[in-house]
């Protein structure tokens, strides 16, 4: 890829004439040896598997999903042959096309909006999923894997459709807000006439960490949020538990991921009403250092057999962390990778906030599903949250040199 | 004020013996002589102004309007005063209340919800202003200043009653959104029995500068937003657009400044269809740099005198920059502090997406009328944005050592 025109440069944009760098020197500061200021830095686009899955976790994301407005397959599958240099231009910090924003035709409409010119890359990720109902819908229904059939209702479901599904999906996770809103927007722009957009969802803060080197976030119910999280150091149970292996179902997926969307609204009036006590009792962990029951430190693993001094379980056995825990669910993990919200308000009084559950694994049936419904039927803490919109994408694995989105299933 | 305990403490947080550190600890770096780490920024919370007007504009923000739940003026006032120690403790990165998400009765909820626990203060500032409808509800209509008297009804308006108006506002602008949204949640916590939400609108990036340090950052039409806006750096425009001085009304409100908001949404699809040299004709300025026709530079002076070769005028009679300049309007300028939201998407296929317009100034009527009408009268960017809400707040004065918001009109 070549004569990228990094939006940086346009801080000191002078025309046409202007410096165009390669996608190298928008890493340029890496590249000499010193690390790069925190937005200038570049997650690459193509890998044995997507960006934006184990990524350490970026503060701000825009998800997207859309629906194809056509059943021709060669017509979406040409979309995503356009969209896909035009992502690994905006995650490399350049417009969708050389100049596309400010130096093309003027009789012509911009190929990129510019909100994001001057803006560094922010580590921007574009990650590609499709949903179940792309398949019948361009003749594909042979292709679909048995991890897309429909996740079942579970207890205390709240779905509204217009929350859920969708025949595409793209998420955007990035340092900067902006950058990740442009390239959603680019993306569905492009779409015009083959893609609608069905929801879309903004994250503001991310609750979950996916690498060692951060800090566990909290979610809006003041707590730490996934202390236990799978984490990019550790591949073989990426492998084990995140990655599609061969055999596992049509040859297409191979290397991917599936991503379960959950938002949860979370109902914090009625948790702000509740005891320190109580909050604590019902997570399994203390809400200061955020460590297990019995224990001191954050990452000191929980000791789920422990008593208290009155006999009882020292966690309790509907407490949050044993009900998710591998322990309890015969070694079953997930690599959650979810934002806070906040979509304005309810209309009744109360801010409309909660988590937007985003997390990625190999078999959302096997992985997901029992989780979840461990959780649903058991969790104290589902009298404080609601499951608004559901979601599930197959992701395909990462991008070889000259490959576009979906081109393992679109050419299996 | 004493007892902060500083939320960035908490990152080595041992319990409640640990280290207790008063503001000026909070802002250790600076008291030093060094500047601070940028999300170490701490705005004073009290003087002659509010803070989060002229303040340097801030990367993120949570507006939110509450409606009073009671005809009590004293119940609201007692409020206010409760509200206030909070968010000045909010402001220096502190919680709510000494140890109150962590240290506190455990057998009670605690005194702050703690997402923000271990953050920095992020620059955060939370500004207050009165809504025209609190003034019966609370038998005050003497103390209501003219300034609050309704908008009239501009051409094109098609506005949302559930996203206008309010008779309490409060705006929280931060490097951090997670900042934010957790001071918002924490008054709006503290007003239940007395207050509710009405409506809550979360800005994700800044589309104004406040400040001559601060580049022009650009809208979701990709262009640079507000190059001729007010700054912080001229106190004596400051003085003649933005502060109500004594004599323009009821002496409560000397020293304070109007908030006009308006939602404004932004049909990005219809926009992104348009050429450049159409967008550029119908702003006035060019894209990349941002200069005015016939200009080079974002911050040279426009010529609204210049002709083009063809001899008509080179910033068209209807040009954006020409309809709301000072010169156009008989000398009247306003300070924009506005930002951008997407809020999903509008169930047709396309995101809700746009800018939520804040400016403050001295008379809303004299001021924002004039200029929105000539907007919505004439302007060719009306094809492309529609009004969806709008309120008016009248915002106080600065708090003087151990006032509270509000309380020159409480008192009056």
């Amino acid at each position: 890829m070549t004569g990228v025109f990094s939006r940086r440069k346009l801080l000191g944009w002078t025309g046409a004439g202007a410096a165009v760098a390669g996608v190298g020197a928008a890493t340029g500061c890496a590249a000499a040896g010193a690390a790069p200021a925190p937005g200038e830095r570049v997650v690459p686009f193509r890998g044995a598997h997507q960006a934006g899955i184990v990524t350490a976790a970026q503060d701000r994301m825009h998800f997207v999903t859309l629906d194809v407005t056509t059943g021709d397959r060669e017509q979406v599958r040409a979309l995503l042959e356009r969209w896909t240099p035009a992502a690994e231009r905006m995650t490399a910090g350049a417009e969708t096309t050389p100049g596309g924003a400010v130096d093309l035709n003027p009789q012509a409409p911009p190929t990129d909006t510019g909100e994001a010119l001057g803006l560094p890359p922010s580590a921007l990720t574009l990650t590609f999923g499709v949903g179940a109902t792309l398949f019948d819908k361009l003749g594909l229904s042979a292709q679909r894997p048995a991890g897309l059939a429909d996740l079942p209702r579970f207890t205390g479901d709240q779905l509204d459709a217009a929350l859920s599904g969708g025949d595409l999906c793209i998420q955007a996770c990035a340092d900067d807000p902006q950058v990740a809103v442009q390239a959603v927007r680019n993306l569905v722009r492009m779409g015009f006439g083959t893609t609608a957009v069905r929801w879309s969802q903004l994250g503001f803060g991310r609750t979950s960490s996916t690498s060692t080197a951060q800090a566990t976030p909290r979610n809006l119910f003041g707590f730490k949020d996934g202390t236990n999280n799978l984490k990019a150091e550790d591949p073989a149970s990426l492998d084990q538990h995140v990655w599609v292996q061969p055999g596992d179902g049509p040859a297409w997926l191979d290397g991917g991921s599936y991503l379960v969307a959950r938002r949860i609204r979370m109902h914090v009036e009625i948790w702000d009403r509740t005891s320190l006590f109580e909050q604590e009792t019902i997570i399994g962990r203390t809400n200061g250092e955020g460590a297990a029951f019995g224990r001191t430190a954050e990452f000191e693993t929980a000791d789920f057999s422990a008593v208290g001094p009155d006999g009882a379980p020292a966690i309790a056995m509907e407490a949050h962390v044993r009900l998710a825990s591998a322990e309890s669910l015969g070694g079953v993990r997930i690599l959650r990778r979810g934002y806070n919200f906040v979509d304005g308000s309810d209309g009744q009084g109360h801010l409309n906030a909660g988590l937007f559950f985003v997390a990625f694994m190999r078999d959302p049936h096997g992985q997901f599903v029992p989780m979840q419904r461990a959780l649903a039927n058991d969790d104290d803490l589902m009298e404080y949250i609601e499951h608004t919109g559901s979601a599930v994408f197959a992701c395909p694995a990462g991008l070889g040199e000259g490959s576009y989105w979906g081109q393992s299933l679109f050419e299996s």
